[in-house]
């Protein structure tokens, strides 16, 4: 802790500390490695509150244009990287307005912070800056949804096994399997549409805590800058991060989702299963053994779940029991945020990615169909023949008993073998043995019959298009 | 895992089993101990169920009637506490149709179960009681903002410390700090009326994956049991935990926002601060400090915050990297689905209680308003006689040092000191140290000036009315 | 909250209270429901605190006499069933010191707590009934480390296929696929071992959070209970749940190794993969599909990681943050405390009855095995004439290619491509292509040669045993 | 997912690849960018490698010393940063041997991989780093404590409030609340002690998964590595992040004490308590009130106490389920571990500057204790004189009580009022109302006397040297 620096000429809050600064402190402290991101919204944020406050006769408008002007130039410099950082820029705030400052002078610079703080400005950023990510987001995830429902669509004909314990339960079509993945993504993209608005509000005009002194005009700003309404409460304004923790709480949800439809696809690609295999575009080799072809995209898509989990779980315990409005705290919520969305945008890109150059082998898909997955056609066969579904469930139980004790499959068991069973398994019972005609059998809505995937395919469609 | 017992006659698989089952995996497996919660929805799904299969044919009237009058008579059991559990009713599906069976016969009884799973049960089940538990927890909530809001209009008159980084920064309402709180649980409001139609889903008729094969009319039983909508894929519907994911991020979230509201009147309820004090009714004494009483309510509200967490962090871990469809895994979003909903269900109330009897200390709250909070308004006074903000911030500064090294409070530098630090600090200067017109001067949308304060309690109500 | 009760007139705060309680808080306050779990402790913690209070002159022999002998008789009615617990009641402490001073006289009675704290009580009460289940989970563990062990040393012969990313990589022995999840298990051994130490430190003799004032001998009484060491600070001995969140970390850490064993058993027991099955004991069968054996117990381990998971990260969120000794919060550790030791202690039993009765399928294991899975071994085979690894591993990427190419097996390429492809393979490689040998080239410390095997039975019997 | 680029020529997986490459999936998979910070380790991994391989006779000397040779200029362009990352280096392991081969031609080059696998070289690399790292924070944490125990040996003359509940209590010194803290730190830091060997172990020599086929001398390249001992089993070797796990377990665990520890002095820094004032260096001011000092440090301490703990939480979550060995999803634990050591290792250097440099107010905190707290001596008196401490607690108890009652403190009451309370009180009863007194009789061990907390203060001597 020897080495210290002496207190920077220009942080913001100037006139008053007298003693050096940690330079680990300095670090920690410093937020502008990863804020600059904000730049363009904090430059758009500070255009819009200048604007009102030359509506408020707090600046002139040679003042104004000065201002706006100057700003313009910070961000090509931002957007050239040409911006010079200097050692006393914390964060992006203090770096745009030093800036403009050197720019214009420090009579009119001086006055762009009148009745603001730095507390609103990283609320608005941040906001605007994920706003638009997210409707990016929402982009990608329509196009995640609408490639399942195309390869739904065109490859309705093939079927596979069904599974529940990772057990062979009953066919059904790799289309309804598909759609099974896709329903759930699209609920998320139901839930993203909801979280936007709720994201895109405007904290700006709220100051530190209490509100702004010049009755500053919060509606024109908000409508400049795009937001769709103003944050009710000035304290609430500057201290909640609940919009990141809904965002991460939505990000982790749809990556929960992504590990489950990664880990079938994995085990579907294994040799053992044999159903899919992946583009090399999306898979690696092996470094020591020449013959593996790895699911690395599917892998990683299962393992960032956890990552993106763990920000807001991480999120969730930075906020718990904080008190009320800004602590520094909160600083925490920026680069998770970051990071977050980063992960979970790849990851639906890569996620279409990979099901849109996806190879499917129907063959394999059907040579793994086990006659074993019909016992239940027995006991629905007994059923429309009267007998309680229960009862039937018994017979059809000894039906599998017998083929197992003979060591065959159940299909090569004999009329008569069957018959001995119960006598009401008549000649027709052989029906019964059609993957087909099972799945067809399920027809009722949300079930895998052919019209019931159609009616699916419909219904996400519409969602689709009803945004 | 020596001692072992005979396979259970009745267990739904029958037939096939032959072993004993181990004691302990018994128990490990069996949910009746916690889903005999669910009697009465599982009990209202099988009617639902039945009447359908009436509709199919499946079950003649007769039948129906005698399994209806049977199922009723089970649940009166229920009701009556008079059920009598027997060892192999391992979940409440087995319970009832076992108990049913005895009552109207095998004949009947093993018909309930036709074209059904254990896996579409269990989901409408757990989906029916949290529909109905969220609605109630809709009634609380509003409770709480009802509350939140009626004090902030009482008492809007009460001027208290405004704090960031738990240091006095500026004055504020004491309702503007209730309503900051106020918006963050109203926006969990919004956000359960969300959630309450995407729990209210049914996944009746969906089978044990693929479908019912009997053609059964899932928007009847959908309208008999209160749904709103089918779930549209039976695989998905079997699969996921969605809705109590959502539930447990929402019920999480809200318990976020408490921690924040305990903690913030945790520390004001301290000797130190002193503006709050419970109700006896919610806080208790010491068992060896007769002095004492402790704001117990709120430390356990805030504790009970990170047990809501781990429940949704656990139940996450649960389902991430599961294959398709049902896995046993997911019993396990049960019991945590259970005490998540008494968990946040008992805090709002508890939170309301709280608050509806907490006494206030108007004169502590003014007490404790110190003059350098008044600082900013030196500088604003500056702001308003042209001098840029930045400028007129440091000679703030200069004012807040100067009382310092003065050991006097900023209020009692005399007017030559003032004007000594700069020649415009003029003779109006003294109205800058009046905190009930710092106060006023926050007049934007949002801020902490009366009229700014009486616009969020109109907010508030029309959002308890939107409903 | 209209329905209020009279304060309860033995609650040890006694003198003060004048308001009513709000019975949901009653409710929400109460610990005994959960914590009369440590009866015996929390009596057994007061006779020590009573033969030091003896040994300081707090107590006389004949009121020490008559407080042990009470506390015994309290003791026994817990046992026997037939403690009656009061309304007022509000946890372990509370009731045990109420019914003894109604057997032994408030005189006497009103003696047991002078100088100690509830505080002080439940963390003794916790840390002796938590060393208790510890060290039976260290008998759990080593039952299945070695269940594991000797599983290993029985059937060193068979090979299967060892997987990377899900897919075929290398041959190896099915023992040491079992021993690489022992070692895993055995290390969460030794970190259990360095943990009950840990736990089992006395708080007795802390007071509510400044020590004790009458000098008690605090280590006569650790002595007496068991107890390690003493807690050094009397503020932190009131204030941590270290030891429970320790706890749950090596239990969840624990789980997390389990999740990863139980996953690895699910895939290896579906139908596809085949290599082994469960007992009927610890699987299920289906309520729809007869046919089905699903691995529930498997599943209920795996989706058990995360309810442990869940119950400490639950614990952290409640605890950060926390100012110093003693908050409401903490009582938040022990409900899941409880349900945690329970949840490990289980699984850990349940892990080891599955592993005992498994039956394997050599023949399965060994018809998985894929002459593709030797590519490895033509690459050492030419590095072992001299060629570059790197080399090398092209060269039998080629193989592996052509035998793609050709659609046939890669062993049965002939002589002639396979020298087709490099003149370096010569008349030998046919080595190459038997799996035992591969098996047994892996030689190194830690390999899956026979040998290499052996040495890790070895070192897990020499960590069993060094307990 | 237009673009696309052909497939790198020198992956390591080479021969096989025939499609192009997703570019968002290279960046997707590619390492490199964090694992650069790795490259001496890899190096000297590799050094070692080949130095077991010279012994194998797989190497020349001659091959030997040009691979030496040229690793070592690889390490120095890494460490002159003129190192140029080539579009196909994704990792850390190709790169290095990509640019190896280039300085020593790939006939050299190519026989370094021999029998070595990726997955052995990444976890060698992390645990190598691990180590150093572990070790430097173990100094760190060493000055943490020591600092705090300096402190409290300097400072124990100083009176304070002991809190529960955020309520008054009883009078402690300042040293044994310091103390509170540290024994908790020392407590992490043996922990810590036990973490480093279970990190410090070696995996290489392991292979893919099955282990060495050329019977590789582990223990002599564990022994150039400085590595403790071997990983025992070559499927666990490569397969587990442990090693990882644990640390962030054992990170978290520690910021947790710290958040509490953060939390404590933020509210002690607050005006109303107003104990201790943290130096400019570790606090900021606010851009709008320039009046505000505000505890940065503690607060972003306490904030990233959350962050840690997300890590733990994230990876988790990533491992749950895996199946045995690799899979890609593990590369999620090398970022996160990285940060998290950071994340660490910066806090504890920031508190030890926070707490070295903390000015604390004695007066101020001697000044807020109150007579109430003192409560308890009044009980203990009694008790001493042979009241049932039930009864003196309820005497005490109405002491406060008529002291609230006349609204004056407690030690105001006239020795009449007290002895009209209850005659036992006599002329000595005074005698309780001293502070250092009361403070001086919690004098058993663990207590807060002076010859207690130095006990404390020689213990914590003991730990720190004893490493």
């Amino acid at each position: 802790m020897a080495a210290q620096k002496t207190v920077a000429k220009n942080m913001l809050w100037g006139g008053r500390f007298t003693q050096g600064l940690d330079p680990l402190m300095v670090q920690y402290n410093t937020s502008l490695p990863y804020d600059r991101i904000f730049y363009s919204q904090d430059i758009a944020g500070s255009i819009a509150f200048a604007r009102a406050n030359l509506n408020n006769d707090i600046l002139t408008q040679l003042e104004f244009d000065a201002i706006e002007k100057g700003l313009n130039q910070v961000k090509e410099e931002w957007a050239n990287n040409t911006f010079e950082i200097q050692e006393d820029d914390e964060d992006i705030h203090t770096a745009n307005e030093r800036r403009l400052s050197e720019i214009v002078g420090k009579d009119i610079g001086g006055k762009l912070h009148t009745g603001r703080s730095r507390n609103e400005q990283i609320a608005t950023d941040m906001r605007l800056w994920l706003r638009d990510e997210l409707r990016k987001m929402e982009g990608f995830l329509e196009g995640l949804v609408e490639c399942s429902v195309s390869r739904a669509e065109a490859e309705i004909d093939v079927l596979m096994p069904g599974y529940t314990h990772l057990q062979k339960a009953q066919p059904v079509r790799w289309s309804h399997f598909l759609l099974s993945h896709a329903v759930t993504f699209s609920l998320e993209l139901v839930r993203l549409r909801e979280l936007i608005p709720r994201v895109n509000r405007s904290p700006l005009g709220c100051g530190a805590l209490a509100g702004n002194p010049f009755n500053i005009d919060r509606h024109a700003m908000a409508k400049e800058l795009g937001f769709d309404s103003l944050l009710p409460n000035s304290m609430a304004a500057v201290a909640d991060r609940d919009f990141v923790f809904e965002t991460m709480q939505w990000g982790s949800s749809l990556m929960l989702k992504i590990s489950r439809w990664a880990e079938d696809l994995i085990i579907y690609s294994s040799l053992e299963f044999g159903f899919v295999r992946l583009a090399d575009a999306y898979s690696t080799g092996s470094s020591l053994m020449p013959q593996k072809k790895n699911a690395d995209s599917l892998e990683l898509l299962r393992g960032k779940s956890g990552r993106a989990f763990g920000q807001m779980a991480g999120l969730f315990a930075t906020i718990k029991g904080l008190p009320t409005t800004y602590n520094k705290d909160l600083q925490e919520s920026v680069e998770p945020m970051l990071d977050h969305i980063k992960t979970v945008g790849d990851s639906i890109q890569i996620a279409t990615g990979v099901l849109s150059t996806l190879t499917i082998f129907p063959e394999k898909m059907m040579a793994a169909l086990a006659p074993e997955m019909l016992a239940t056609e027995f006991a629905d066969y007994l059923v429309r023949k009267g007998v309680p579904f229960r009862e039937g469930h018994h017979i059809s139980g000894r039906v599998v008993a017998l083929a197992e004790k003979e060591n065959v499959p159940m299909d090569k068991l004999s009329l008569e073998q069957l018959k001995g069973i119960d006598s009401r398994l008549g000649d027709d019972v052989v029906e019964c043995l059609d993957y087909e005609r099972a799945v067809e059998l399920k027809n009722a809505t949300g079930g895998t019959s052919k019209s019931a995937v159609r009616e699916q395919i419909e219904l996400l469609r519409k969602e689709l298009a009803g945004k």
